[in-house]
């Protein structure tokens, strides 16, 4: 069969997002469409410019025998800023306030929609370092680091609060929580991971950071790199932050339950000075 | 602007596959590109019929002042058996037995490509079923409904063993274990769902069906339906299935811990007669 140009794209458009992060030899599109690597050469010039110019990701062409094309998802910055007030907005409504000052978002991690964009924010500013898997702990890091996870190519673990049988065997550390000061147990299945691993930790909300010190601590022991941290929401404290070179989309400056009033403002995302584009 | 119909293809395949099950009006496409909404046709009928020639899904036109086009995730049959294959073969791998006859698959529930191919297999199958909200168990079915879910586009929600302060007020029931015949606890943050809504209800694993079987019971104190169950793996068991219409892509027939072999099979999906196309 030959395909016009019009379905070419189309096809090759819809191919591309669906293997963000890898390498696609020409022939393989010239293959699937019976078409010369010029004409495809072409095809993807146009992908490429559109892919652009409107802030949909990068295609990076790579030359030589071994060479192809390679979609990297990257946001534009003006869509990121619309993702952080829109998020801002839905978590400022006074009836997410939770007893004790919490706020009940759950209901926003389970939306697939904004999880992956958000996720498509962390891949986009982690593109360019290198990851090799996406740390998160259970429950609430999961729907987050498996957004991020699709748009980088890469897998994601899960560390537990509890062994079980079915994670095999597995390291186990303790460490400090945070805020309370309690000691608390995280658990990995040993063939999580393989020793010189780069990794992105992941989860929907820190304070102190004493989960993602845990999980800093628990990379040491599989003899893992930290590439990165990727924070939802961080909450404004007294205490010394444990962990210094994160990401994070929104701040919990102050939550007030007499009043029913959320103060947020952004997170650290631009003020850390990395290029989107 | 004015976008030439290459890039107008490129960007509105990009478009569409971003907002499954999402009706989208002509003028939203005619104002964007500051094009005639006859072009725009013209476009969608290319989109429409590379969506269908290549297994990607349907694009349903929706005609009035009303209207517009709805991008459906619909995979073609070849490539559901494919998937299944695939997974069969990684399944079956000897060095997968833990302990019991458990199988190791957490690295798999953490591969992004590959929920994502099963996660469209649900979401194909379940396109006309008129999902709400999707329900899973914590932790690894996490993965899998956030997969269905991005192709459905409805939210998920996470029944958790233990109640959170995050969560707010829970709704909290007592089930028993299919095979283990002990009581165990599932409990749900109030918020999740509203009375009347449709819910499918997915897991990685299932043998007599107890856990589903909770969560059907949960469904009903929720005063919600329920419109489906997708299972990723089920087991051959002698007690009778406490579930009966479910979907499952793979059949753990047997496990030998002596011998350290894994009999697998296909699982309903195809026997259920349910037309994918």
């Amino acid at each position: 069969m030959k395909w016009k140009r019009s379905e070419r794209l189309v096809d090759m458009t819809y191919y591309l997002l669906e293997h963000p992060h890898q390498l696609i030899p020409l022939t393989y599109f010239s293959e699937l469409y019976s078409s010369a690597k010029s004409s495809i050469s072409e095809d993807l010039t146009i992908v490429k410019e559109t892919f652009e110019e409107k802030g949909i990701g990068l295609l990076i062409t790579v030359p030589g025998a071994a060479g192809g094309v390679k979609y990297i998802p990257k946001m534009a910055e003006q869509e990121v800023r619309d993702i952080i007030r829109e998020f801002m907005g839905e978590l400022s409504q006074s009836d997410r306030l939770l007893p004790g000052g919490y706020l009940f978002m759950t209901d926003l991690l389970g939306n697939p929609e904004l999880m992956n964009r958000v996720g498509k924010v962390f891949a986009s500013v982690f593109a360019d370092r290198q990851i090799d898997v996406i740390m998160t702990v259970a429950t609430k890091g999961i729907s987050i680091a498996h957004a991020i996870a699709r748009h980088l190519n890469v897998p994601v673990v899960v560390v537990r609060r509890d062994s079980k049988v079915t994670e095999g065997s597995t390291v186990s550390i303790n460490y400090v929580s945070g805020s309370s000061r309690r000691i608390q147990t995280m658990v990995l299945s040993k063939r999580s991971m393989k020793s010189g691993q780069r990794v992105l930790i992941t989860d929907d909300f820190m304070k102190v950071g004493g989960t993602m010190n845990g999980m800093k601590n628990l990379l040491e022991e599989f003899e893992c790199e930290l590439a990165g941290i990727a924070v939802l929401v961080e909450a404004q404290h007294a205490d010394v932050t444990l962990v210094d070179d994160y990401y994070s989309l929104v701040k919990l400056q102050e939550v007030n339950e007499k009043d029913r009033t959320i103060a947020l403002s952004e997170g650290n995302f631009f003020s850390k000075g990395e290029k989107l584009k």
